[in-house]
């Protein structure tokens, strides 16, 4: 796990009770994102899966769409005065003929603007950077398949299954957890961060580099809130559904309605509440009235 | 409350029932910072104190300090085709004479690093910054005071009436909320928003805009995880105690460490772990060995 965990000292109070002892923390670390040797953003996370976390990046920022796009990721040394490596600045390399479209640290959203700054022109900057429309209902192959549908019972076991999964959370109690699920519930990826982002991003970036995006029949699933960047990431990612276990945003419901994004929030027990994308959820017919 | 919740459709899901309602969400859209004229920052915030979270994030950024740094802000009219205001884009006028550093999106991180890119190199950025050293052994005039010194018991009780004072999560449950507290417990101020970082700067933009830094004699606590940006933002503002419901990451604990910092995590119930600046948690000496 290497840099995963610190150990700091810590004093713990318990009730009155003073104690002092050595504590398991999240590490958290600057990674500085290069896209062909040019410096574009930094961003603090958990160090691991950089490679991924820059490639997962790119694909958000409508750079990277499939793994052919990538030539190749390192870690830059010779940035430091002594010329070591601080394994804290990644250089992503396109492949031959990718075009980069005119990212900014800006996320792009103001020069597409067309209403000058608002929603609309985030949910604009998604629609035009976007590489994979959501379809699920055609195979890789170009063949028809059936749209993917899911029970609600099966949506209602993941948060406990992605807990379970979280092996640094249970030593800090600090990371964020973002995992894949296959639509028959079988966990695909798991990924835990400081920054809820990152962990998207390490599993999407780790998907492109596996030649498996778009993801167009998983379910992406959060352990925090949905907010309208995590909604982008999963719509640049092709992804059909995106489960999280506490509230959305109205950004994110508005962005989910237009790509055709199925949001499910507040995924607890046997309790969701389904924002866009209904069909994809197998509601009973006959309870399916309010 | 204006834009702050917006109202969309929603599918309830409980144990099997399917019903359909409105829903209140909060309200998530950018907000672009501008500086002097010049685009400087895009965030996705919760509409509402912007001339505030503007203020906060340049205290962070190390552009203003004090009162008198700021000229005046704007929301910024005719950005858009037909010339109306969103009111998503505002500008931040700082006084004749304000010396701007040389901040970047990228936080300043690279330029001011001497170990190429790591964890130190982020805390050298906020010493190099940092125009209030955290100081509460000195009033305003320069005279001596007691340095603040804080029971377990009051520190134990401000969880509990932070949530209290959550207006917006009560209705929609997606809010992270930042409060200051006197150092005998007094609710000074609390801001909600979608981003934890846009509520801690809000919360220290509205002290700029009223005279009130550096914080030096409060408490800030915060709904969630202390991150090291969060942290920086208690440092840049002169705030001598940091608490937080959730984990802390390791370079958050460093960046206390280092500025003199006090830092709380896992402030639940009588329950809590200190991991910085100890000497203002007021332990019973007979009880503080482990």
């Amino acid at each position: 796990m290497g840099r995963v965990t610190e150990r700091r000292k810590v004093i713990r109070i318990r009730d009155g009770a003073v104690s002092s002892r050595p504590d398991t923390l999240v590490a958290e670390e600057p990674l500085e994102i290069r896209l062909n040797g040019k410096p574009l953003a930094i961003t603090m996370r958990t160090p691991g899966d950089d490679f991924a976390l820059a490639a997962g990046f790119l694909v958000s920022e409508g750079v990277l769409a499939e793994q052919k796009d990538l030539q190749n990721i390192v870690y830059c040394a010779g940035a430091t005065v002594d010329g070591s490596n601080t394994y804290n600045i990644v250089d992503v390399k396109t492949a031959p003929g990718v075009v980069i479209p005119d990212i900014t640290l800006e996320r792009n959203v103001y020069t597409t603007s067309s209403c000058g700054l608002c929603g609309k022109a985030s949910l604009d900057a998604v629609r035009t950077t976007a590489r994979w429309p959501i379809d699920d209902t055609h195979d890789e192959h170009g063949g028809d398949t059936p749209p993917v549908r899911v029970d609600p019972e099966l949506l209602a076991e993941l948060p406990d299954r992605l807990r379970a999964a979280q092996r640094v959370f249970d030593r800090t109690g600090g990371l964020h957890a973002a995992a894949l699920f296959s639509e028959d519930g079988e966990l695909l990826d798991i990924r835990e961060d400081v920054g809820r982002h990152n962990a998207v991003d390490k599993l999407v970036g780790r998907a492109l580099q596996n030649g498996a995006l778009p993801l167009s029949r998983a379910i992406l699933l959060v352990s925090g809130r949905a907010s309208f960047e995590l909604a982008q990431k999963a719509v640049m990612a092709g992804i059909p559904v995106l489960a999280a276990v506490s509230a959305p945003s109205s950004l994110a419901v508005d962005l989910a309605l237009e790509s055709g994004l199925t949001l499910v929030g507040f995924l607890r027990g046997a309790s969701m509440n389904v924002y866009a994308g209904e069909d994809r959820i197998a509601l009973r017919a006959a309870a399916a009235q309010g």
